[in-house]
């Protein structure tokens, strides 16, 4: 019998504006005047690229998320961003953030057959449910869908993407010119879902993509979203503070699996990192302040208004952070108020000094040091089944993510944790991840 | 005073599949395993580019739009395609078709926003309500919103994209990185529409982009189509059987536009034409039997069904119409009822001889000869007052693409009617239209 294959490290490159660090725009190595000009973009995918990383992902909200007069906000919608990406790029993922709350399954599904096919089978989609109330009001609501409704939506919005993704075979175009025979219509099916939230009748309009089915991620870390995670998600985006927190996020979410009759490989847990790079270790901690110094501390508290339900205008920023709601109050990001607010809790953090720490990575960890001591970190947490790879979420660009592909990458590949070479074509094939059958594979 | 530039018309190159002739799949001088190959499209858009056409146009539908047993259907979702081909060119305009019955404003506005940047300011809206009740039963409704409903809500819909395009000013980024202020919040403002059909708050997440609207285009051509288009179109795309009925068509809607405090030179009418080019007359005439000779009548035989909202299923394809509907009754596309009701009337066809008819344009002129006699037909429906452009429908693709351009493109440039070079660089330069002003323009 064979030697199995070494387990590796799987990586994606979480692209943002100036970069993850709320104060990247003003340092002086970004090019926030950039952030809508698509070569900028064209650049870091084929700098991740470069470095043989599984993907890019980019995340999406349907308002402006925080107060534009102090960050780089506003920019491209994914979709069309990966579209244009799919082009200018060969062999890396392609991963957008498309909420299941404010679109409609059959576009949707659509969209991501589509972009799969412009891609040669490279396309993901990082599913959400939307956590703001600024978002409700762009789609003539006043109040935001309750957490648990929400989640709801979602698990039916995906069962009939999957439907539709499944109405035409593999093999349904038979292309038989001189019989005028395009398409055998026993293999094009429509799917009349008839549910609660959706009825769609299918067949979509695209025939089935190169993956089948993109990728499915998903990033909510509450009980309704482990739920969910376990049911549909093939890639799992976290925010995890410490090894042992990891550790047991995924422990839990790999325990809830067969339930859905689902197995461990079938699952890539991918916590977040922001690595704040530096050739010395005092190096990585003076970037690391110089980012600091140049947070904007209105910025800061509004941010850590939203992530905490909770109004801090006014709170003295020297002082501790006031009582705070309980979880299930909580009708946004649950998982990330709770991090949080243990985060604060547990160092005992004042506002500003926790306006610091989230200031980098918004909850995700972040690792100022050498190269060596970034891979050290990942190994570890790889190691100790805390992850099966990274969200990597670089303090800002191009520099923060140049540095990660031609630093850390290579002492990753020489320690045998991460590939040396594409192996597959598509998304699925870089994380280890089958190809679905199908509708016609599944009854065969 | 200089006089003023030469009149010249503008030319769009409407792509689908195979080609417009539904029987084109079948044709060996076409690709149809590639719809689904963006190189395929790639190579399309390069030729009109090559061409100096003004742009390239894909309709949409958000259903199957017929039988795939019988023809290359299914394919790219028009955005996303679009976004692939915006970084593939370089100065052709790249219109989508993009429904108001199926879709959100907020999204809908910031997609063809992003779009805009991603293309350097090519992008265009073909705005459609959708006409089948295929496309309802995708999105959870049993029964098709009824067409002047369906005409109310665009209207709206346009409405609120515009202010959600307006919500940044052009110059709401200032950047002052010392300061802090990325944007001026006093340029950047919550559109807070609140109507019959939308209730959007804004503002939009993405910047004032480079052509500040996507330029606006617009199909229908019912009572109903006319009055939306003198309101908002400044392209018109329209299916004209005659020179007489395509100037009383230009009349009528130029004479729509005072109302709406608009004028001539802010609207370009495009009739669509599918050329078919030999280079002798007797050799496009062999073409188009060709092609006829392709056509799976019961493929013909549904499609006409569907126009006219009557089955025509099991008559005799040698008789001739049965007794058809009221145009009011009719709650599709109105005025294409209207146009093959009267074609197939005025000329006493045969239901077989209708299907002939359609093949190549749907209801659009079909022109078969020598790149001379296409060029005069154009310039003589341009010079009478019947057109600003035309809309390129080439029977099958890409051979009847790179005819057009190689061998009917020059004869227009030699005789001084379509451009030697771009010196635009928008959509919007193209069409000689102007750049809407923005709200602080409007206001200053």
């Amino acid at each position: 019998m064979p030697a199995s294959p070494p387990r590796r490290l799987h990586l994606n490159a979480f692209l943002m504006n100036a970069g993850h660090h709320d104060a990247a725009w003003r340092h002086p190595a970004t090019t926030p005047e950039r952030v809508t000009d698509p070569a900028y973009f064209v650049e870091l995918a084929r700098t991740a690229e470069r470095g043989l990383l599984d993907s890019v992902f980019l995340a999406d909200g349907l308002a402006l998320w925080g107060n534009v007069r102090h960050n780089a906000l506003g920019g491209f919608e994914p979709l069309t961003l990966l579209a244009a990406l799919a082009t200018a790029t060969r062999r890396i993922g392609l991963i957008a953030t498309v909420s299941t709350t404010f679109n409609e399954p059959y576009s949707t599904a659509r969209a991501f057959a589509s972009l799969d096919h412009l891609s040669g089978g490279r396309a993901g989609w990082n599913i959400v449910t939307s956590g703001s109330v600024d978002e409700a009001r762009n789609f003539g609501r006043d109040e935001h869908l309750e957490h648990g409704l929400r989640y709801e939506r979602a698990r039916e919005f995906v069962d009939v993407a999957v439907k539709l993704w499944d109405s035409w075979d593999d093999d349904a175009i038979v292309l038989h010119r001189a019989a005028g025979i395009y398409a055998d219509t026993d293999r094009v099916r429509p799917i009349d879902h008839r549910g609660e939230h959706f009825r769609v009748r299918g067949p979509l309009n695209v025939p089935r993509s190169p993956q089948g089915h993109p990728l499915l991620a998903q990033a909510g870390s509450s009980e309704d979203g482990r739920e969910f995670a376990a049911r549909h998600a093939e890639a799992v985006f976290t925010a995890q503070q410490t090894l042992s927190d990891a550790q047991a996020f995924a422990k839990d979410l790999r325990s809830r699996l067969a339930r859905y009759g689902r197995t461990e490989d079938q699952v890539r847990i991918l916590p977040g990192i922001c690595p704040v790079i530096g050739s010395t270790e005092a190096e990585a901690r003076a970037l690391e302040q110089e980012l600091t110094d140049l947070q904007v501390p209105e910025y800061g508290l509004a941010q850590l208004s939203g992530m905490l339900g909770t109004d801090l205008t006014g709170l003295p920023l020297d002082g501790p952070l006031p009582e705070l709601p309980d979880e299930r109050d909580i009708n946004g990001n649950r998982s990330r108020f709770t991090l949080v607010a243990e985060l604060a809790r547990r160092d005992g953090l004042t506002l500003r000094e926790l306006i610091a720490r989230l200031g980098g990575g918004r909850g995700h960890r972040v690792v100022a040091g050498t190269p060596e001591q970034i891979a050290d970190e990942l190994q570890e947490w790889f190691t100790a089944g805390a992850a099966d790879g990274f969200n990597i979420m670089p303090p800002y660009l191009p520099g923060g993510l140049d540095h990660f592909v031609d630093q850390v990458v290579p002492v990753l590949q020489a320690r045998g944790l991460f590939r040396t070479e594409y192996t597959g074509r598509t998304l699925r094939d870089h994380y280890g991840l089958a190809r679905p059958a199908g509708r016609r594979g599944a009854h065969a």
